[in-house]
């Protein structure tokens, strides 16, 4: 089959034949469809530090994804061949402490395609029955191709708790715009967009946005506390992983708020603990994944009412075949959501 | 009356006469009887730096106390004169959103007896109705006076949540132990106390921890981890405010665990967000004051049934003349808590 | 002054002059303006075996309204005369374990205006400080004066938690039909209603429900197990008090999920605690009154922000003259939500 | 192997030879040791209207139960021939939206073993691999045995939350005493039991109880009143199913309080909603089964730090061919818990 692949510690992927991947037992084949091109994937193909700590070559990249299933094993019982599907990327062992008790999104075993093992950007890839997600039909194939970074946005909001709340959005990449129209769909009253782009915050204005603030804004925090009655916000999602905007995001924050980390600083950050949230009173999550399968029911759930339409973030579908054109889109700031089509091409193993 | 005095800025108190304070129609005049010594009036003493950028001399210190009602305002009408009673020293604002939500301990326009206004460390200190709280008589003098560090501990651990819960205490100074104490009466099935003191160590197993660790040793991590299975600890109650201390406390919780922080660090700590809380899926909880007052109806609920004891933590009554000789005890690592007594020396107002 | 008054044990108001109240130091007089009609008010009227049971005449009666304020007590800081309030009609006594511990929305010494004490049908009211609510100048007349039963709407809606959840909400009069609103505004992705009367059925999805379902269906159960792929409902609001519906209610939601009674039956009910309750894994809650003051921050920002509009389910707004002609209204069935107006006539006290 | 079989519709068991279990793929083969007699299996012994509506004969009863890993199937990963182990006798389907969010226990496809299939009262029961819990060596076999009903404690008294808080334990049977233990050991800061039967409240007050009272004394509410300074109780854990005694635990409660009900009524019961859960602000929470696996993470912390012994309620230990001895002690009201031995006569496979 073809596949995207990464096969030397070097910028660049490599598209070339690989074999159909073994099914176990109890794993599940999927024909890729559709496929999200992530930040991570970015990383992987620009090869930087985090890649060449973490990547070990050669291996099929990918992992945000939807297709149909085109074979399963011997011992896989809830899913048929023919049903369309996504999958959640991160493999949990499924027997330690954080497994057996809800928590399978932060096991300490986990591993992800794509990343640890190989992964969807390529005609086929197999995925343990229980990582796959049976897709409602209401749910098109684009937005589902997506499901992972969307649960990443939902995981964030729902875990903070935005019902009848005011709130932050530092960074509105993709994550942070479908947080945008998560937090709106979910009920936030008022939400505040942050961003170093103009063309960002505008878009965070069309999904639900009330404000947008470029992050050299001298004003915000003073503009966020107006318009909070003098308060400042109940609640902050921190998308950007930026130590300055983390700091901004906490300050805004009144006393007894809620932040929520998932942007990821590349170093090591210096935070006024005392003034920022001890003193505060603050409650500061961390954030990974998407909770399995919670975040899933609830994203199924929003785009299936149409509350949230995942669609809004996407930029560019292309051919896979044209992966550099769209690293280069990334690169140079012009898409916010591209998804690779792997259709046109399926052979059958 | 008697009251010890920061006259003026610069190290030291003095024991001096001033007016008893006016009583206005909503405060209550409370007779001092016993009157806890706290680190924060230790930095008022010694002048340090947040001393002086916080204290605005002439000021009676002194914020941890219990006495007997000696009068009463016009509109009070909760409490009696010759009453048994101890006060939240926090005095909240009582009209804004976090006093109106329950939240009255991080009020933004919060004074501070001792520390904004005068304080306890005199014959006589007024107080506002809402911040008196009525001592039941099963509750000793000396445990009376220290419900204030009681209470930092009780909400603390309430906080955090520890029933039938591992969980790390990092400082075990006379808070760090009461929260030790308190964790054990309130479900933890095992705890560990970190401290730099091998004395307070010890102090923290009689008081209920499973196991010390001295902050130096470097097999703390791997000795929780083997006493929770290979997990690491469910809950970090954070006493120290040290940037090591903070940063080892986080290493050893579990994936999916809380750290609540109490101890405020002096200057600003460089914490690797990605690591230790981001991708573990730490809740981090910023505690300030007591809950008023679910926190002293826990901490009477813990004392009066016997569970706590706060008396295990006092090394030192004396009489409150002998101020300087307890601020060199507590300067010499001597004592743990020291109470003062005012009770010889009671001039009716 | 005007007021309507329950002069004696038998049905009926009287339009009559009283004195206007007296105004203690901690107390705010309020000139009504606006005032809504609540079935707790027809009640009363009609002197029905409730009324019997809880009313001692004479009384002014009436709980919900707004106006301006005419004159403050000696004592009292955060109100100011000419201010426009609305006010908690629920008088705790601020001293208890519950008012002590943010609860006093169940304080067991709860004095209600209009029931147990004059109320705001009247040219003035006396208010505690602590319970007047000072009105955003977004929010309309009308609006503010039914704060009150908006604010049970949202503390039901709120306490069940809808975001990104499917919703039953069984009964929608007046505050039924306002947590559709809330409840759909506050994030929940399907909401389904069932009552007796098709009129506000159609009202009901105009305000937000997906769909509305006549109690007599036989085929309730079966179609929102279809409409919520075969696990039954997450949230029940329980608005009616009915016994069949309150069965209903429990059947229609999926194990696992929350059920708000804030519907008062008139006698005990006979449930089948195993099936519906225990097996079931529900968890059922008492809802009573609106919290002091997370419900009217909430009502409040919910209106702020054009979330819920109020004034959908007010079909009168009548002078306070007109009272009989306003009960006539409701027990026809002609009414949603009836205002009174009390302004046209204010005599200055 | 030998086994006791419900042979047919009528009272009694038998005790005779049958197949060992077939091993499925995924299924782990246990040479049981010890088992648990639980008030379920004297429904099904006794044939009353319960067992006779829910269950087939012939099937092999019991679920309680601990022994030695026999054999594992082809697909058995995390567990090994030869280890210790008890197992959680729901089987859940693993694949509904309540198996997947963390509520296997209230999966709505259950199948309980000894009561849908066949069960552990038996040489050897099979059971699939996720239902597996490995033992703790610190755990003693008799006390593994009866980790079902120690768990249903855990899981009631962890529901309701009892840290720092006032209980009442309404029903002491074996689990009731059990949740008395586990309550004290999870932070209950006083706790009161009610029974019909003088020498389980004496058992009770053995476990931590505070104080133990009749059922039919008529001055319990005022008692508990008293014991709790006029409020009532913080919490309230139902065991005993009975209809007064519900009623009686919800009127000794606290307004705001939290009442988890376990105990099932054997008919719908009247109850005053109106007076005993909405006005009080009740939060009702229907308990069912353990949670998996939290529970039984709490169990084994509880257990193996010493805070809970199961032995206290084990009274009698038997070999299994002397069941009916064993139900006829339980009938007469003399045995709390009863194990049966099955260790002494196991044929290998």
């Amino acid at each position: 089959m073809k596949a995207l692949v990464k096969p030397k510690p070097a910028p660049g992927f490599l598209l070339t034949d690989v074999p159909v991947p073994a099914v176990g037992p109890g794993d599940v084949l999927i024909a890729v469809e559709k496929a999200g091109l992530c930040g991570t994937d970015h990383h992987i193909y620009a090869w930087d530090g985090w890649a060449q700590q973490r990547i070990k070559p050669p291996i099929v990249v990918g992992h945000e994804f939807m297709g149909t299933v085109a074979a399963i094993g011997s011992e896989v019982r809830s899913i048929r061949a023919g049903e369309r599907v996504s999958a959640e990327g991160h493999i949990a062992d499924l027997t330690c402490l954080l497994c057996r008790t809800g928590q399978a999104h932060i096991c300490e075993h986990v591993e992800i395609i794509g990343v640890d093992r190989d992964g969807a950007f390529a005609q086929y890839v197999a995925i343990p029955e229980n990582n796959v997600w049976r897709l409602d039909a209401d749910i098109p194939d684009v937005s589902a191709a997506i499901f992972d970074p969307l649960g990443n946005a939902v995981h964030t909001v729902m875990a903070a708790g935005v019902s009848v709340k005011s709130v932050v959005v530092s960074g509105v990449g993709s994550i942070g715009l479908l947080a945008v129209a998560v937090a709106r769909a979910a009920g936030a009253t008022s939400i505040y967009a942050i961003d170093v782009n103009p063309a960002r915050l505008e878009l965070a204005r069309t999904l639900g946005a009330d404000a947008g603030f470029l992050s050299s804004d001298p004003g915000i925090a003073d503009e966020i506390r107006r318009r909070t009655a003098g308060n400042g916000a109940d609640v902050l999602l921190e998308m950007s992983g930026n130590a300055a905007a983390i700091d901004l995001g906490l300050r805004v924050l009144r006393n007894g708020a809620t932040a929520a980390l998932l942007g990821l600083p590349s170093r090591p950050v210096t935070l006024d603990l005392a003034d920022r949230i001890i003193f505060k009173g603050i409650t500061v999550l961390g954030i990974n994944g998407r909770r399995m399968f919670e975040t899933w029911y609830q994203a199924e759930a929003l785009v299936k009412s149409g509350r949230v339409d995942p669609r809004t973030v996407i930029t560019h579908v292309l051919p896979y075949t044209a992966f550099d054109e769209a690293f280069a889109l990334m690169e140079k700031g012009e898409a916010v959501k591209i998804v690779l089509d792997f259709k046109g091409d399926i052979a059958k193993p």
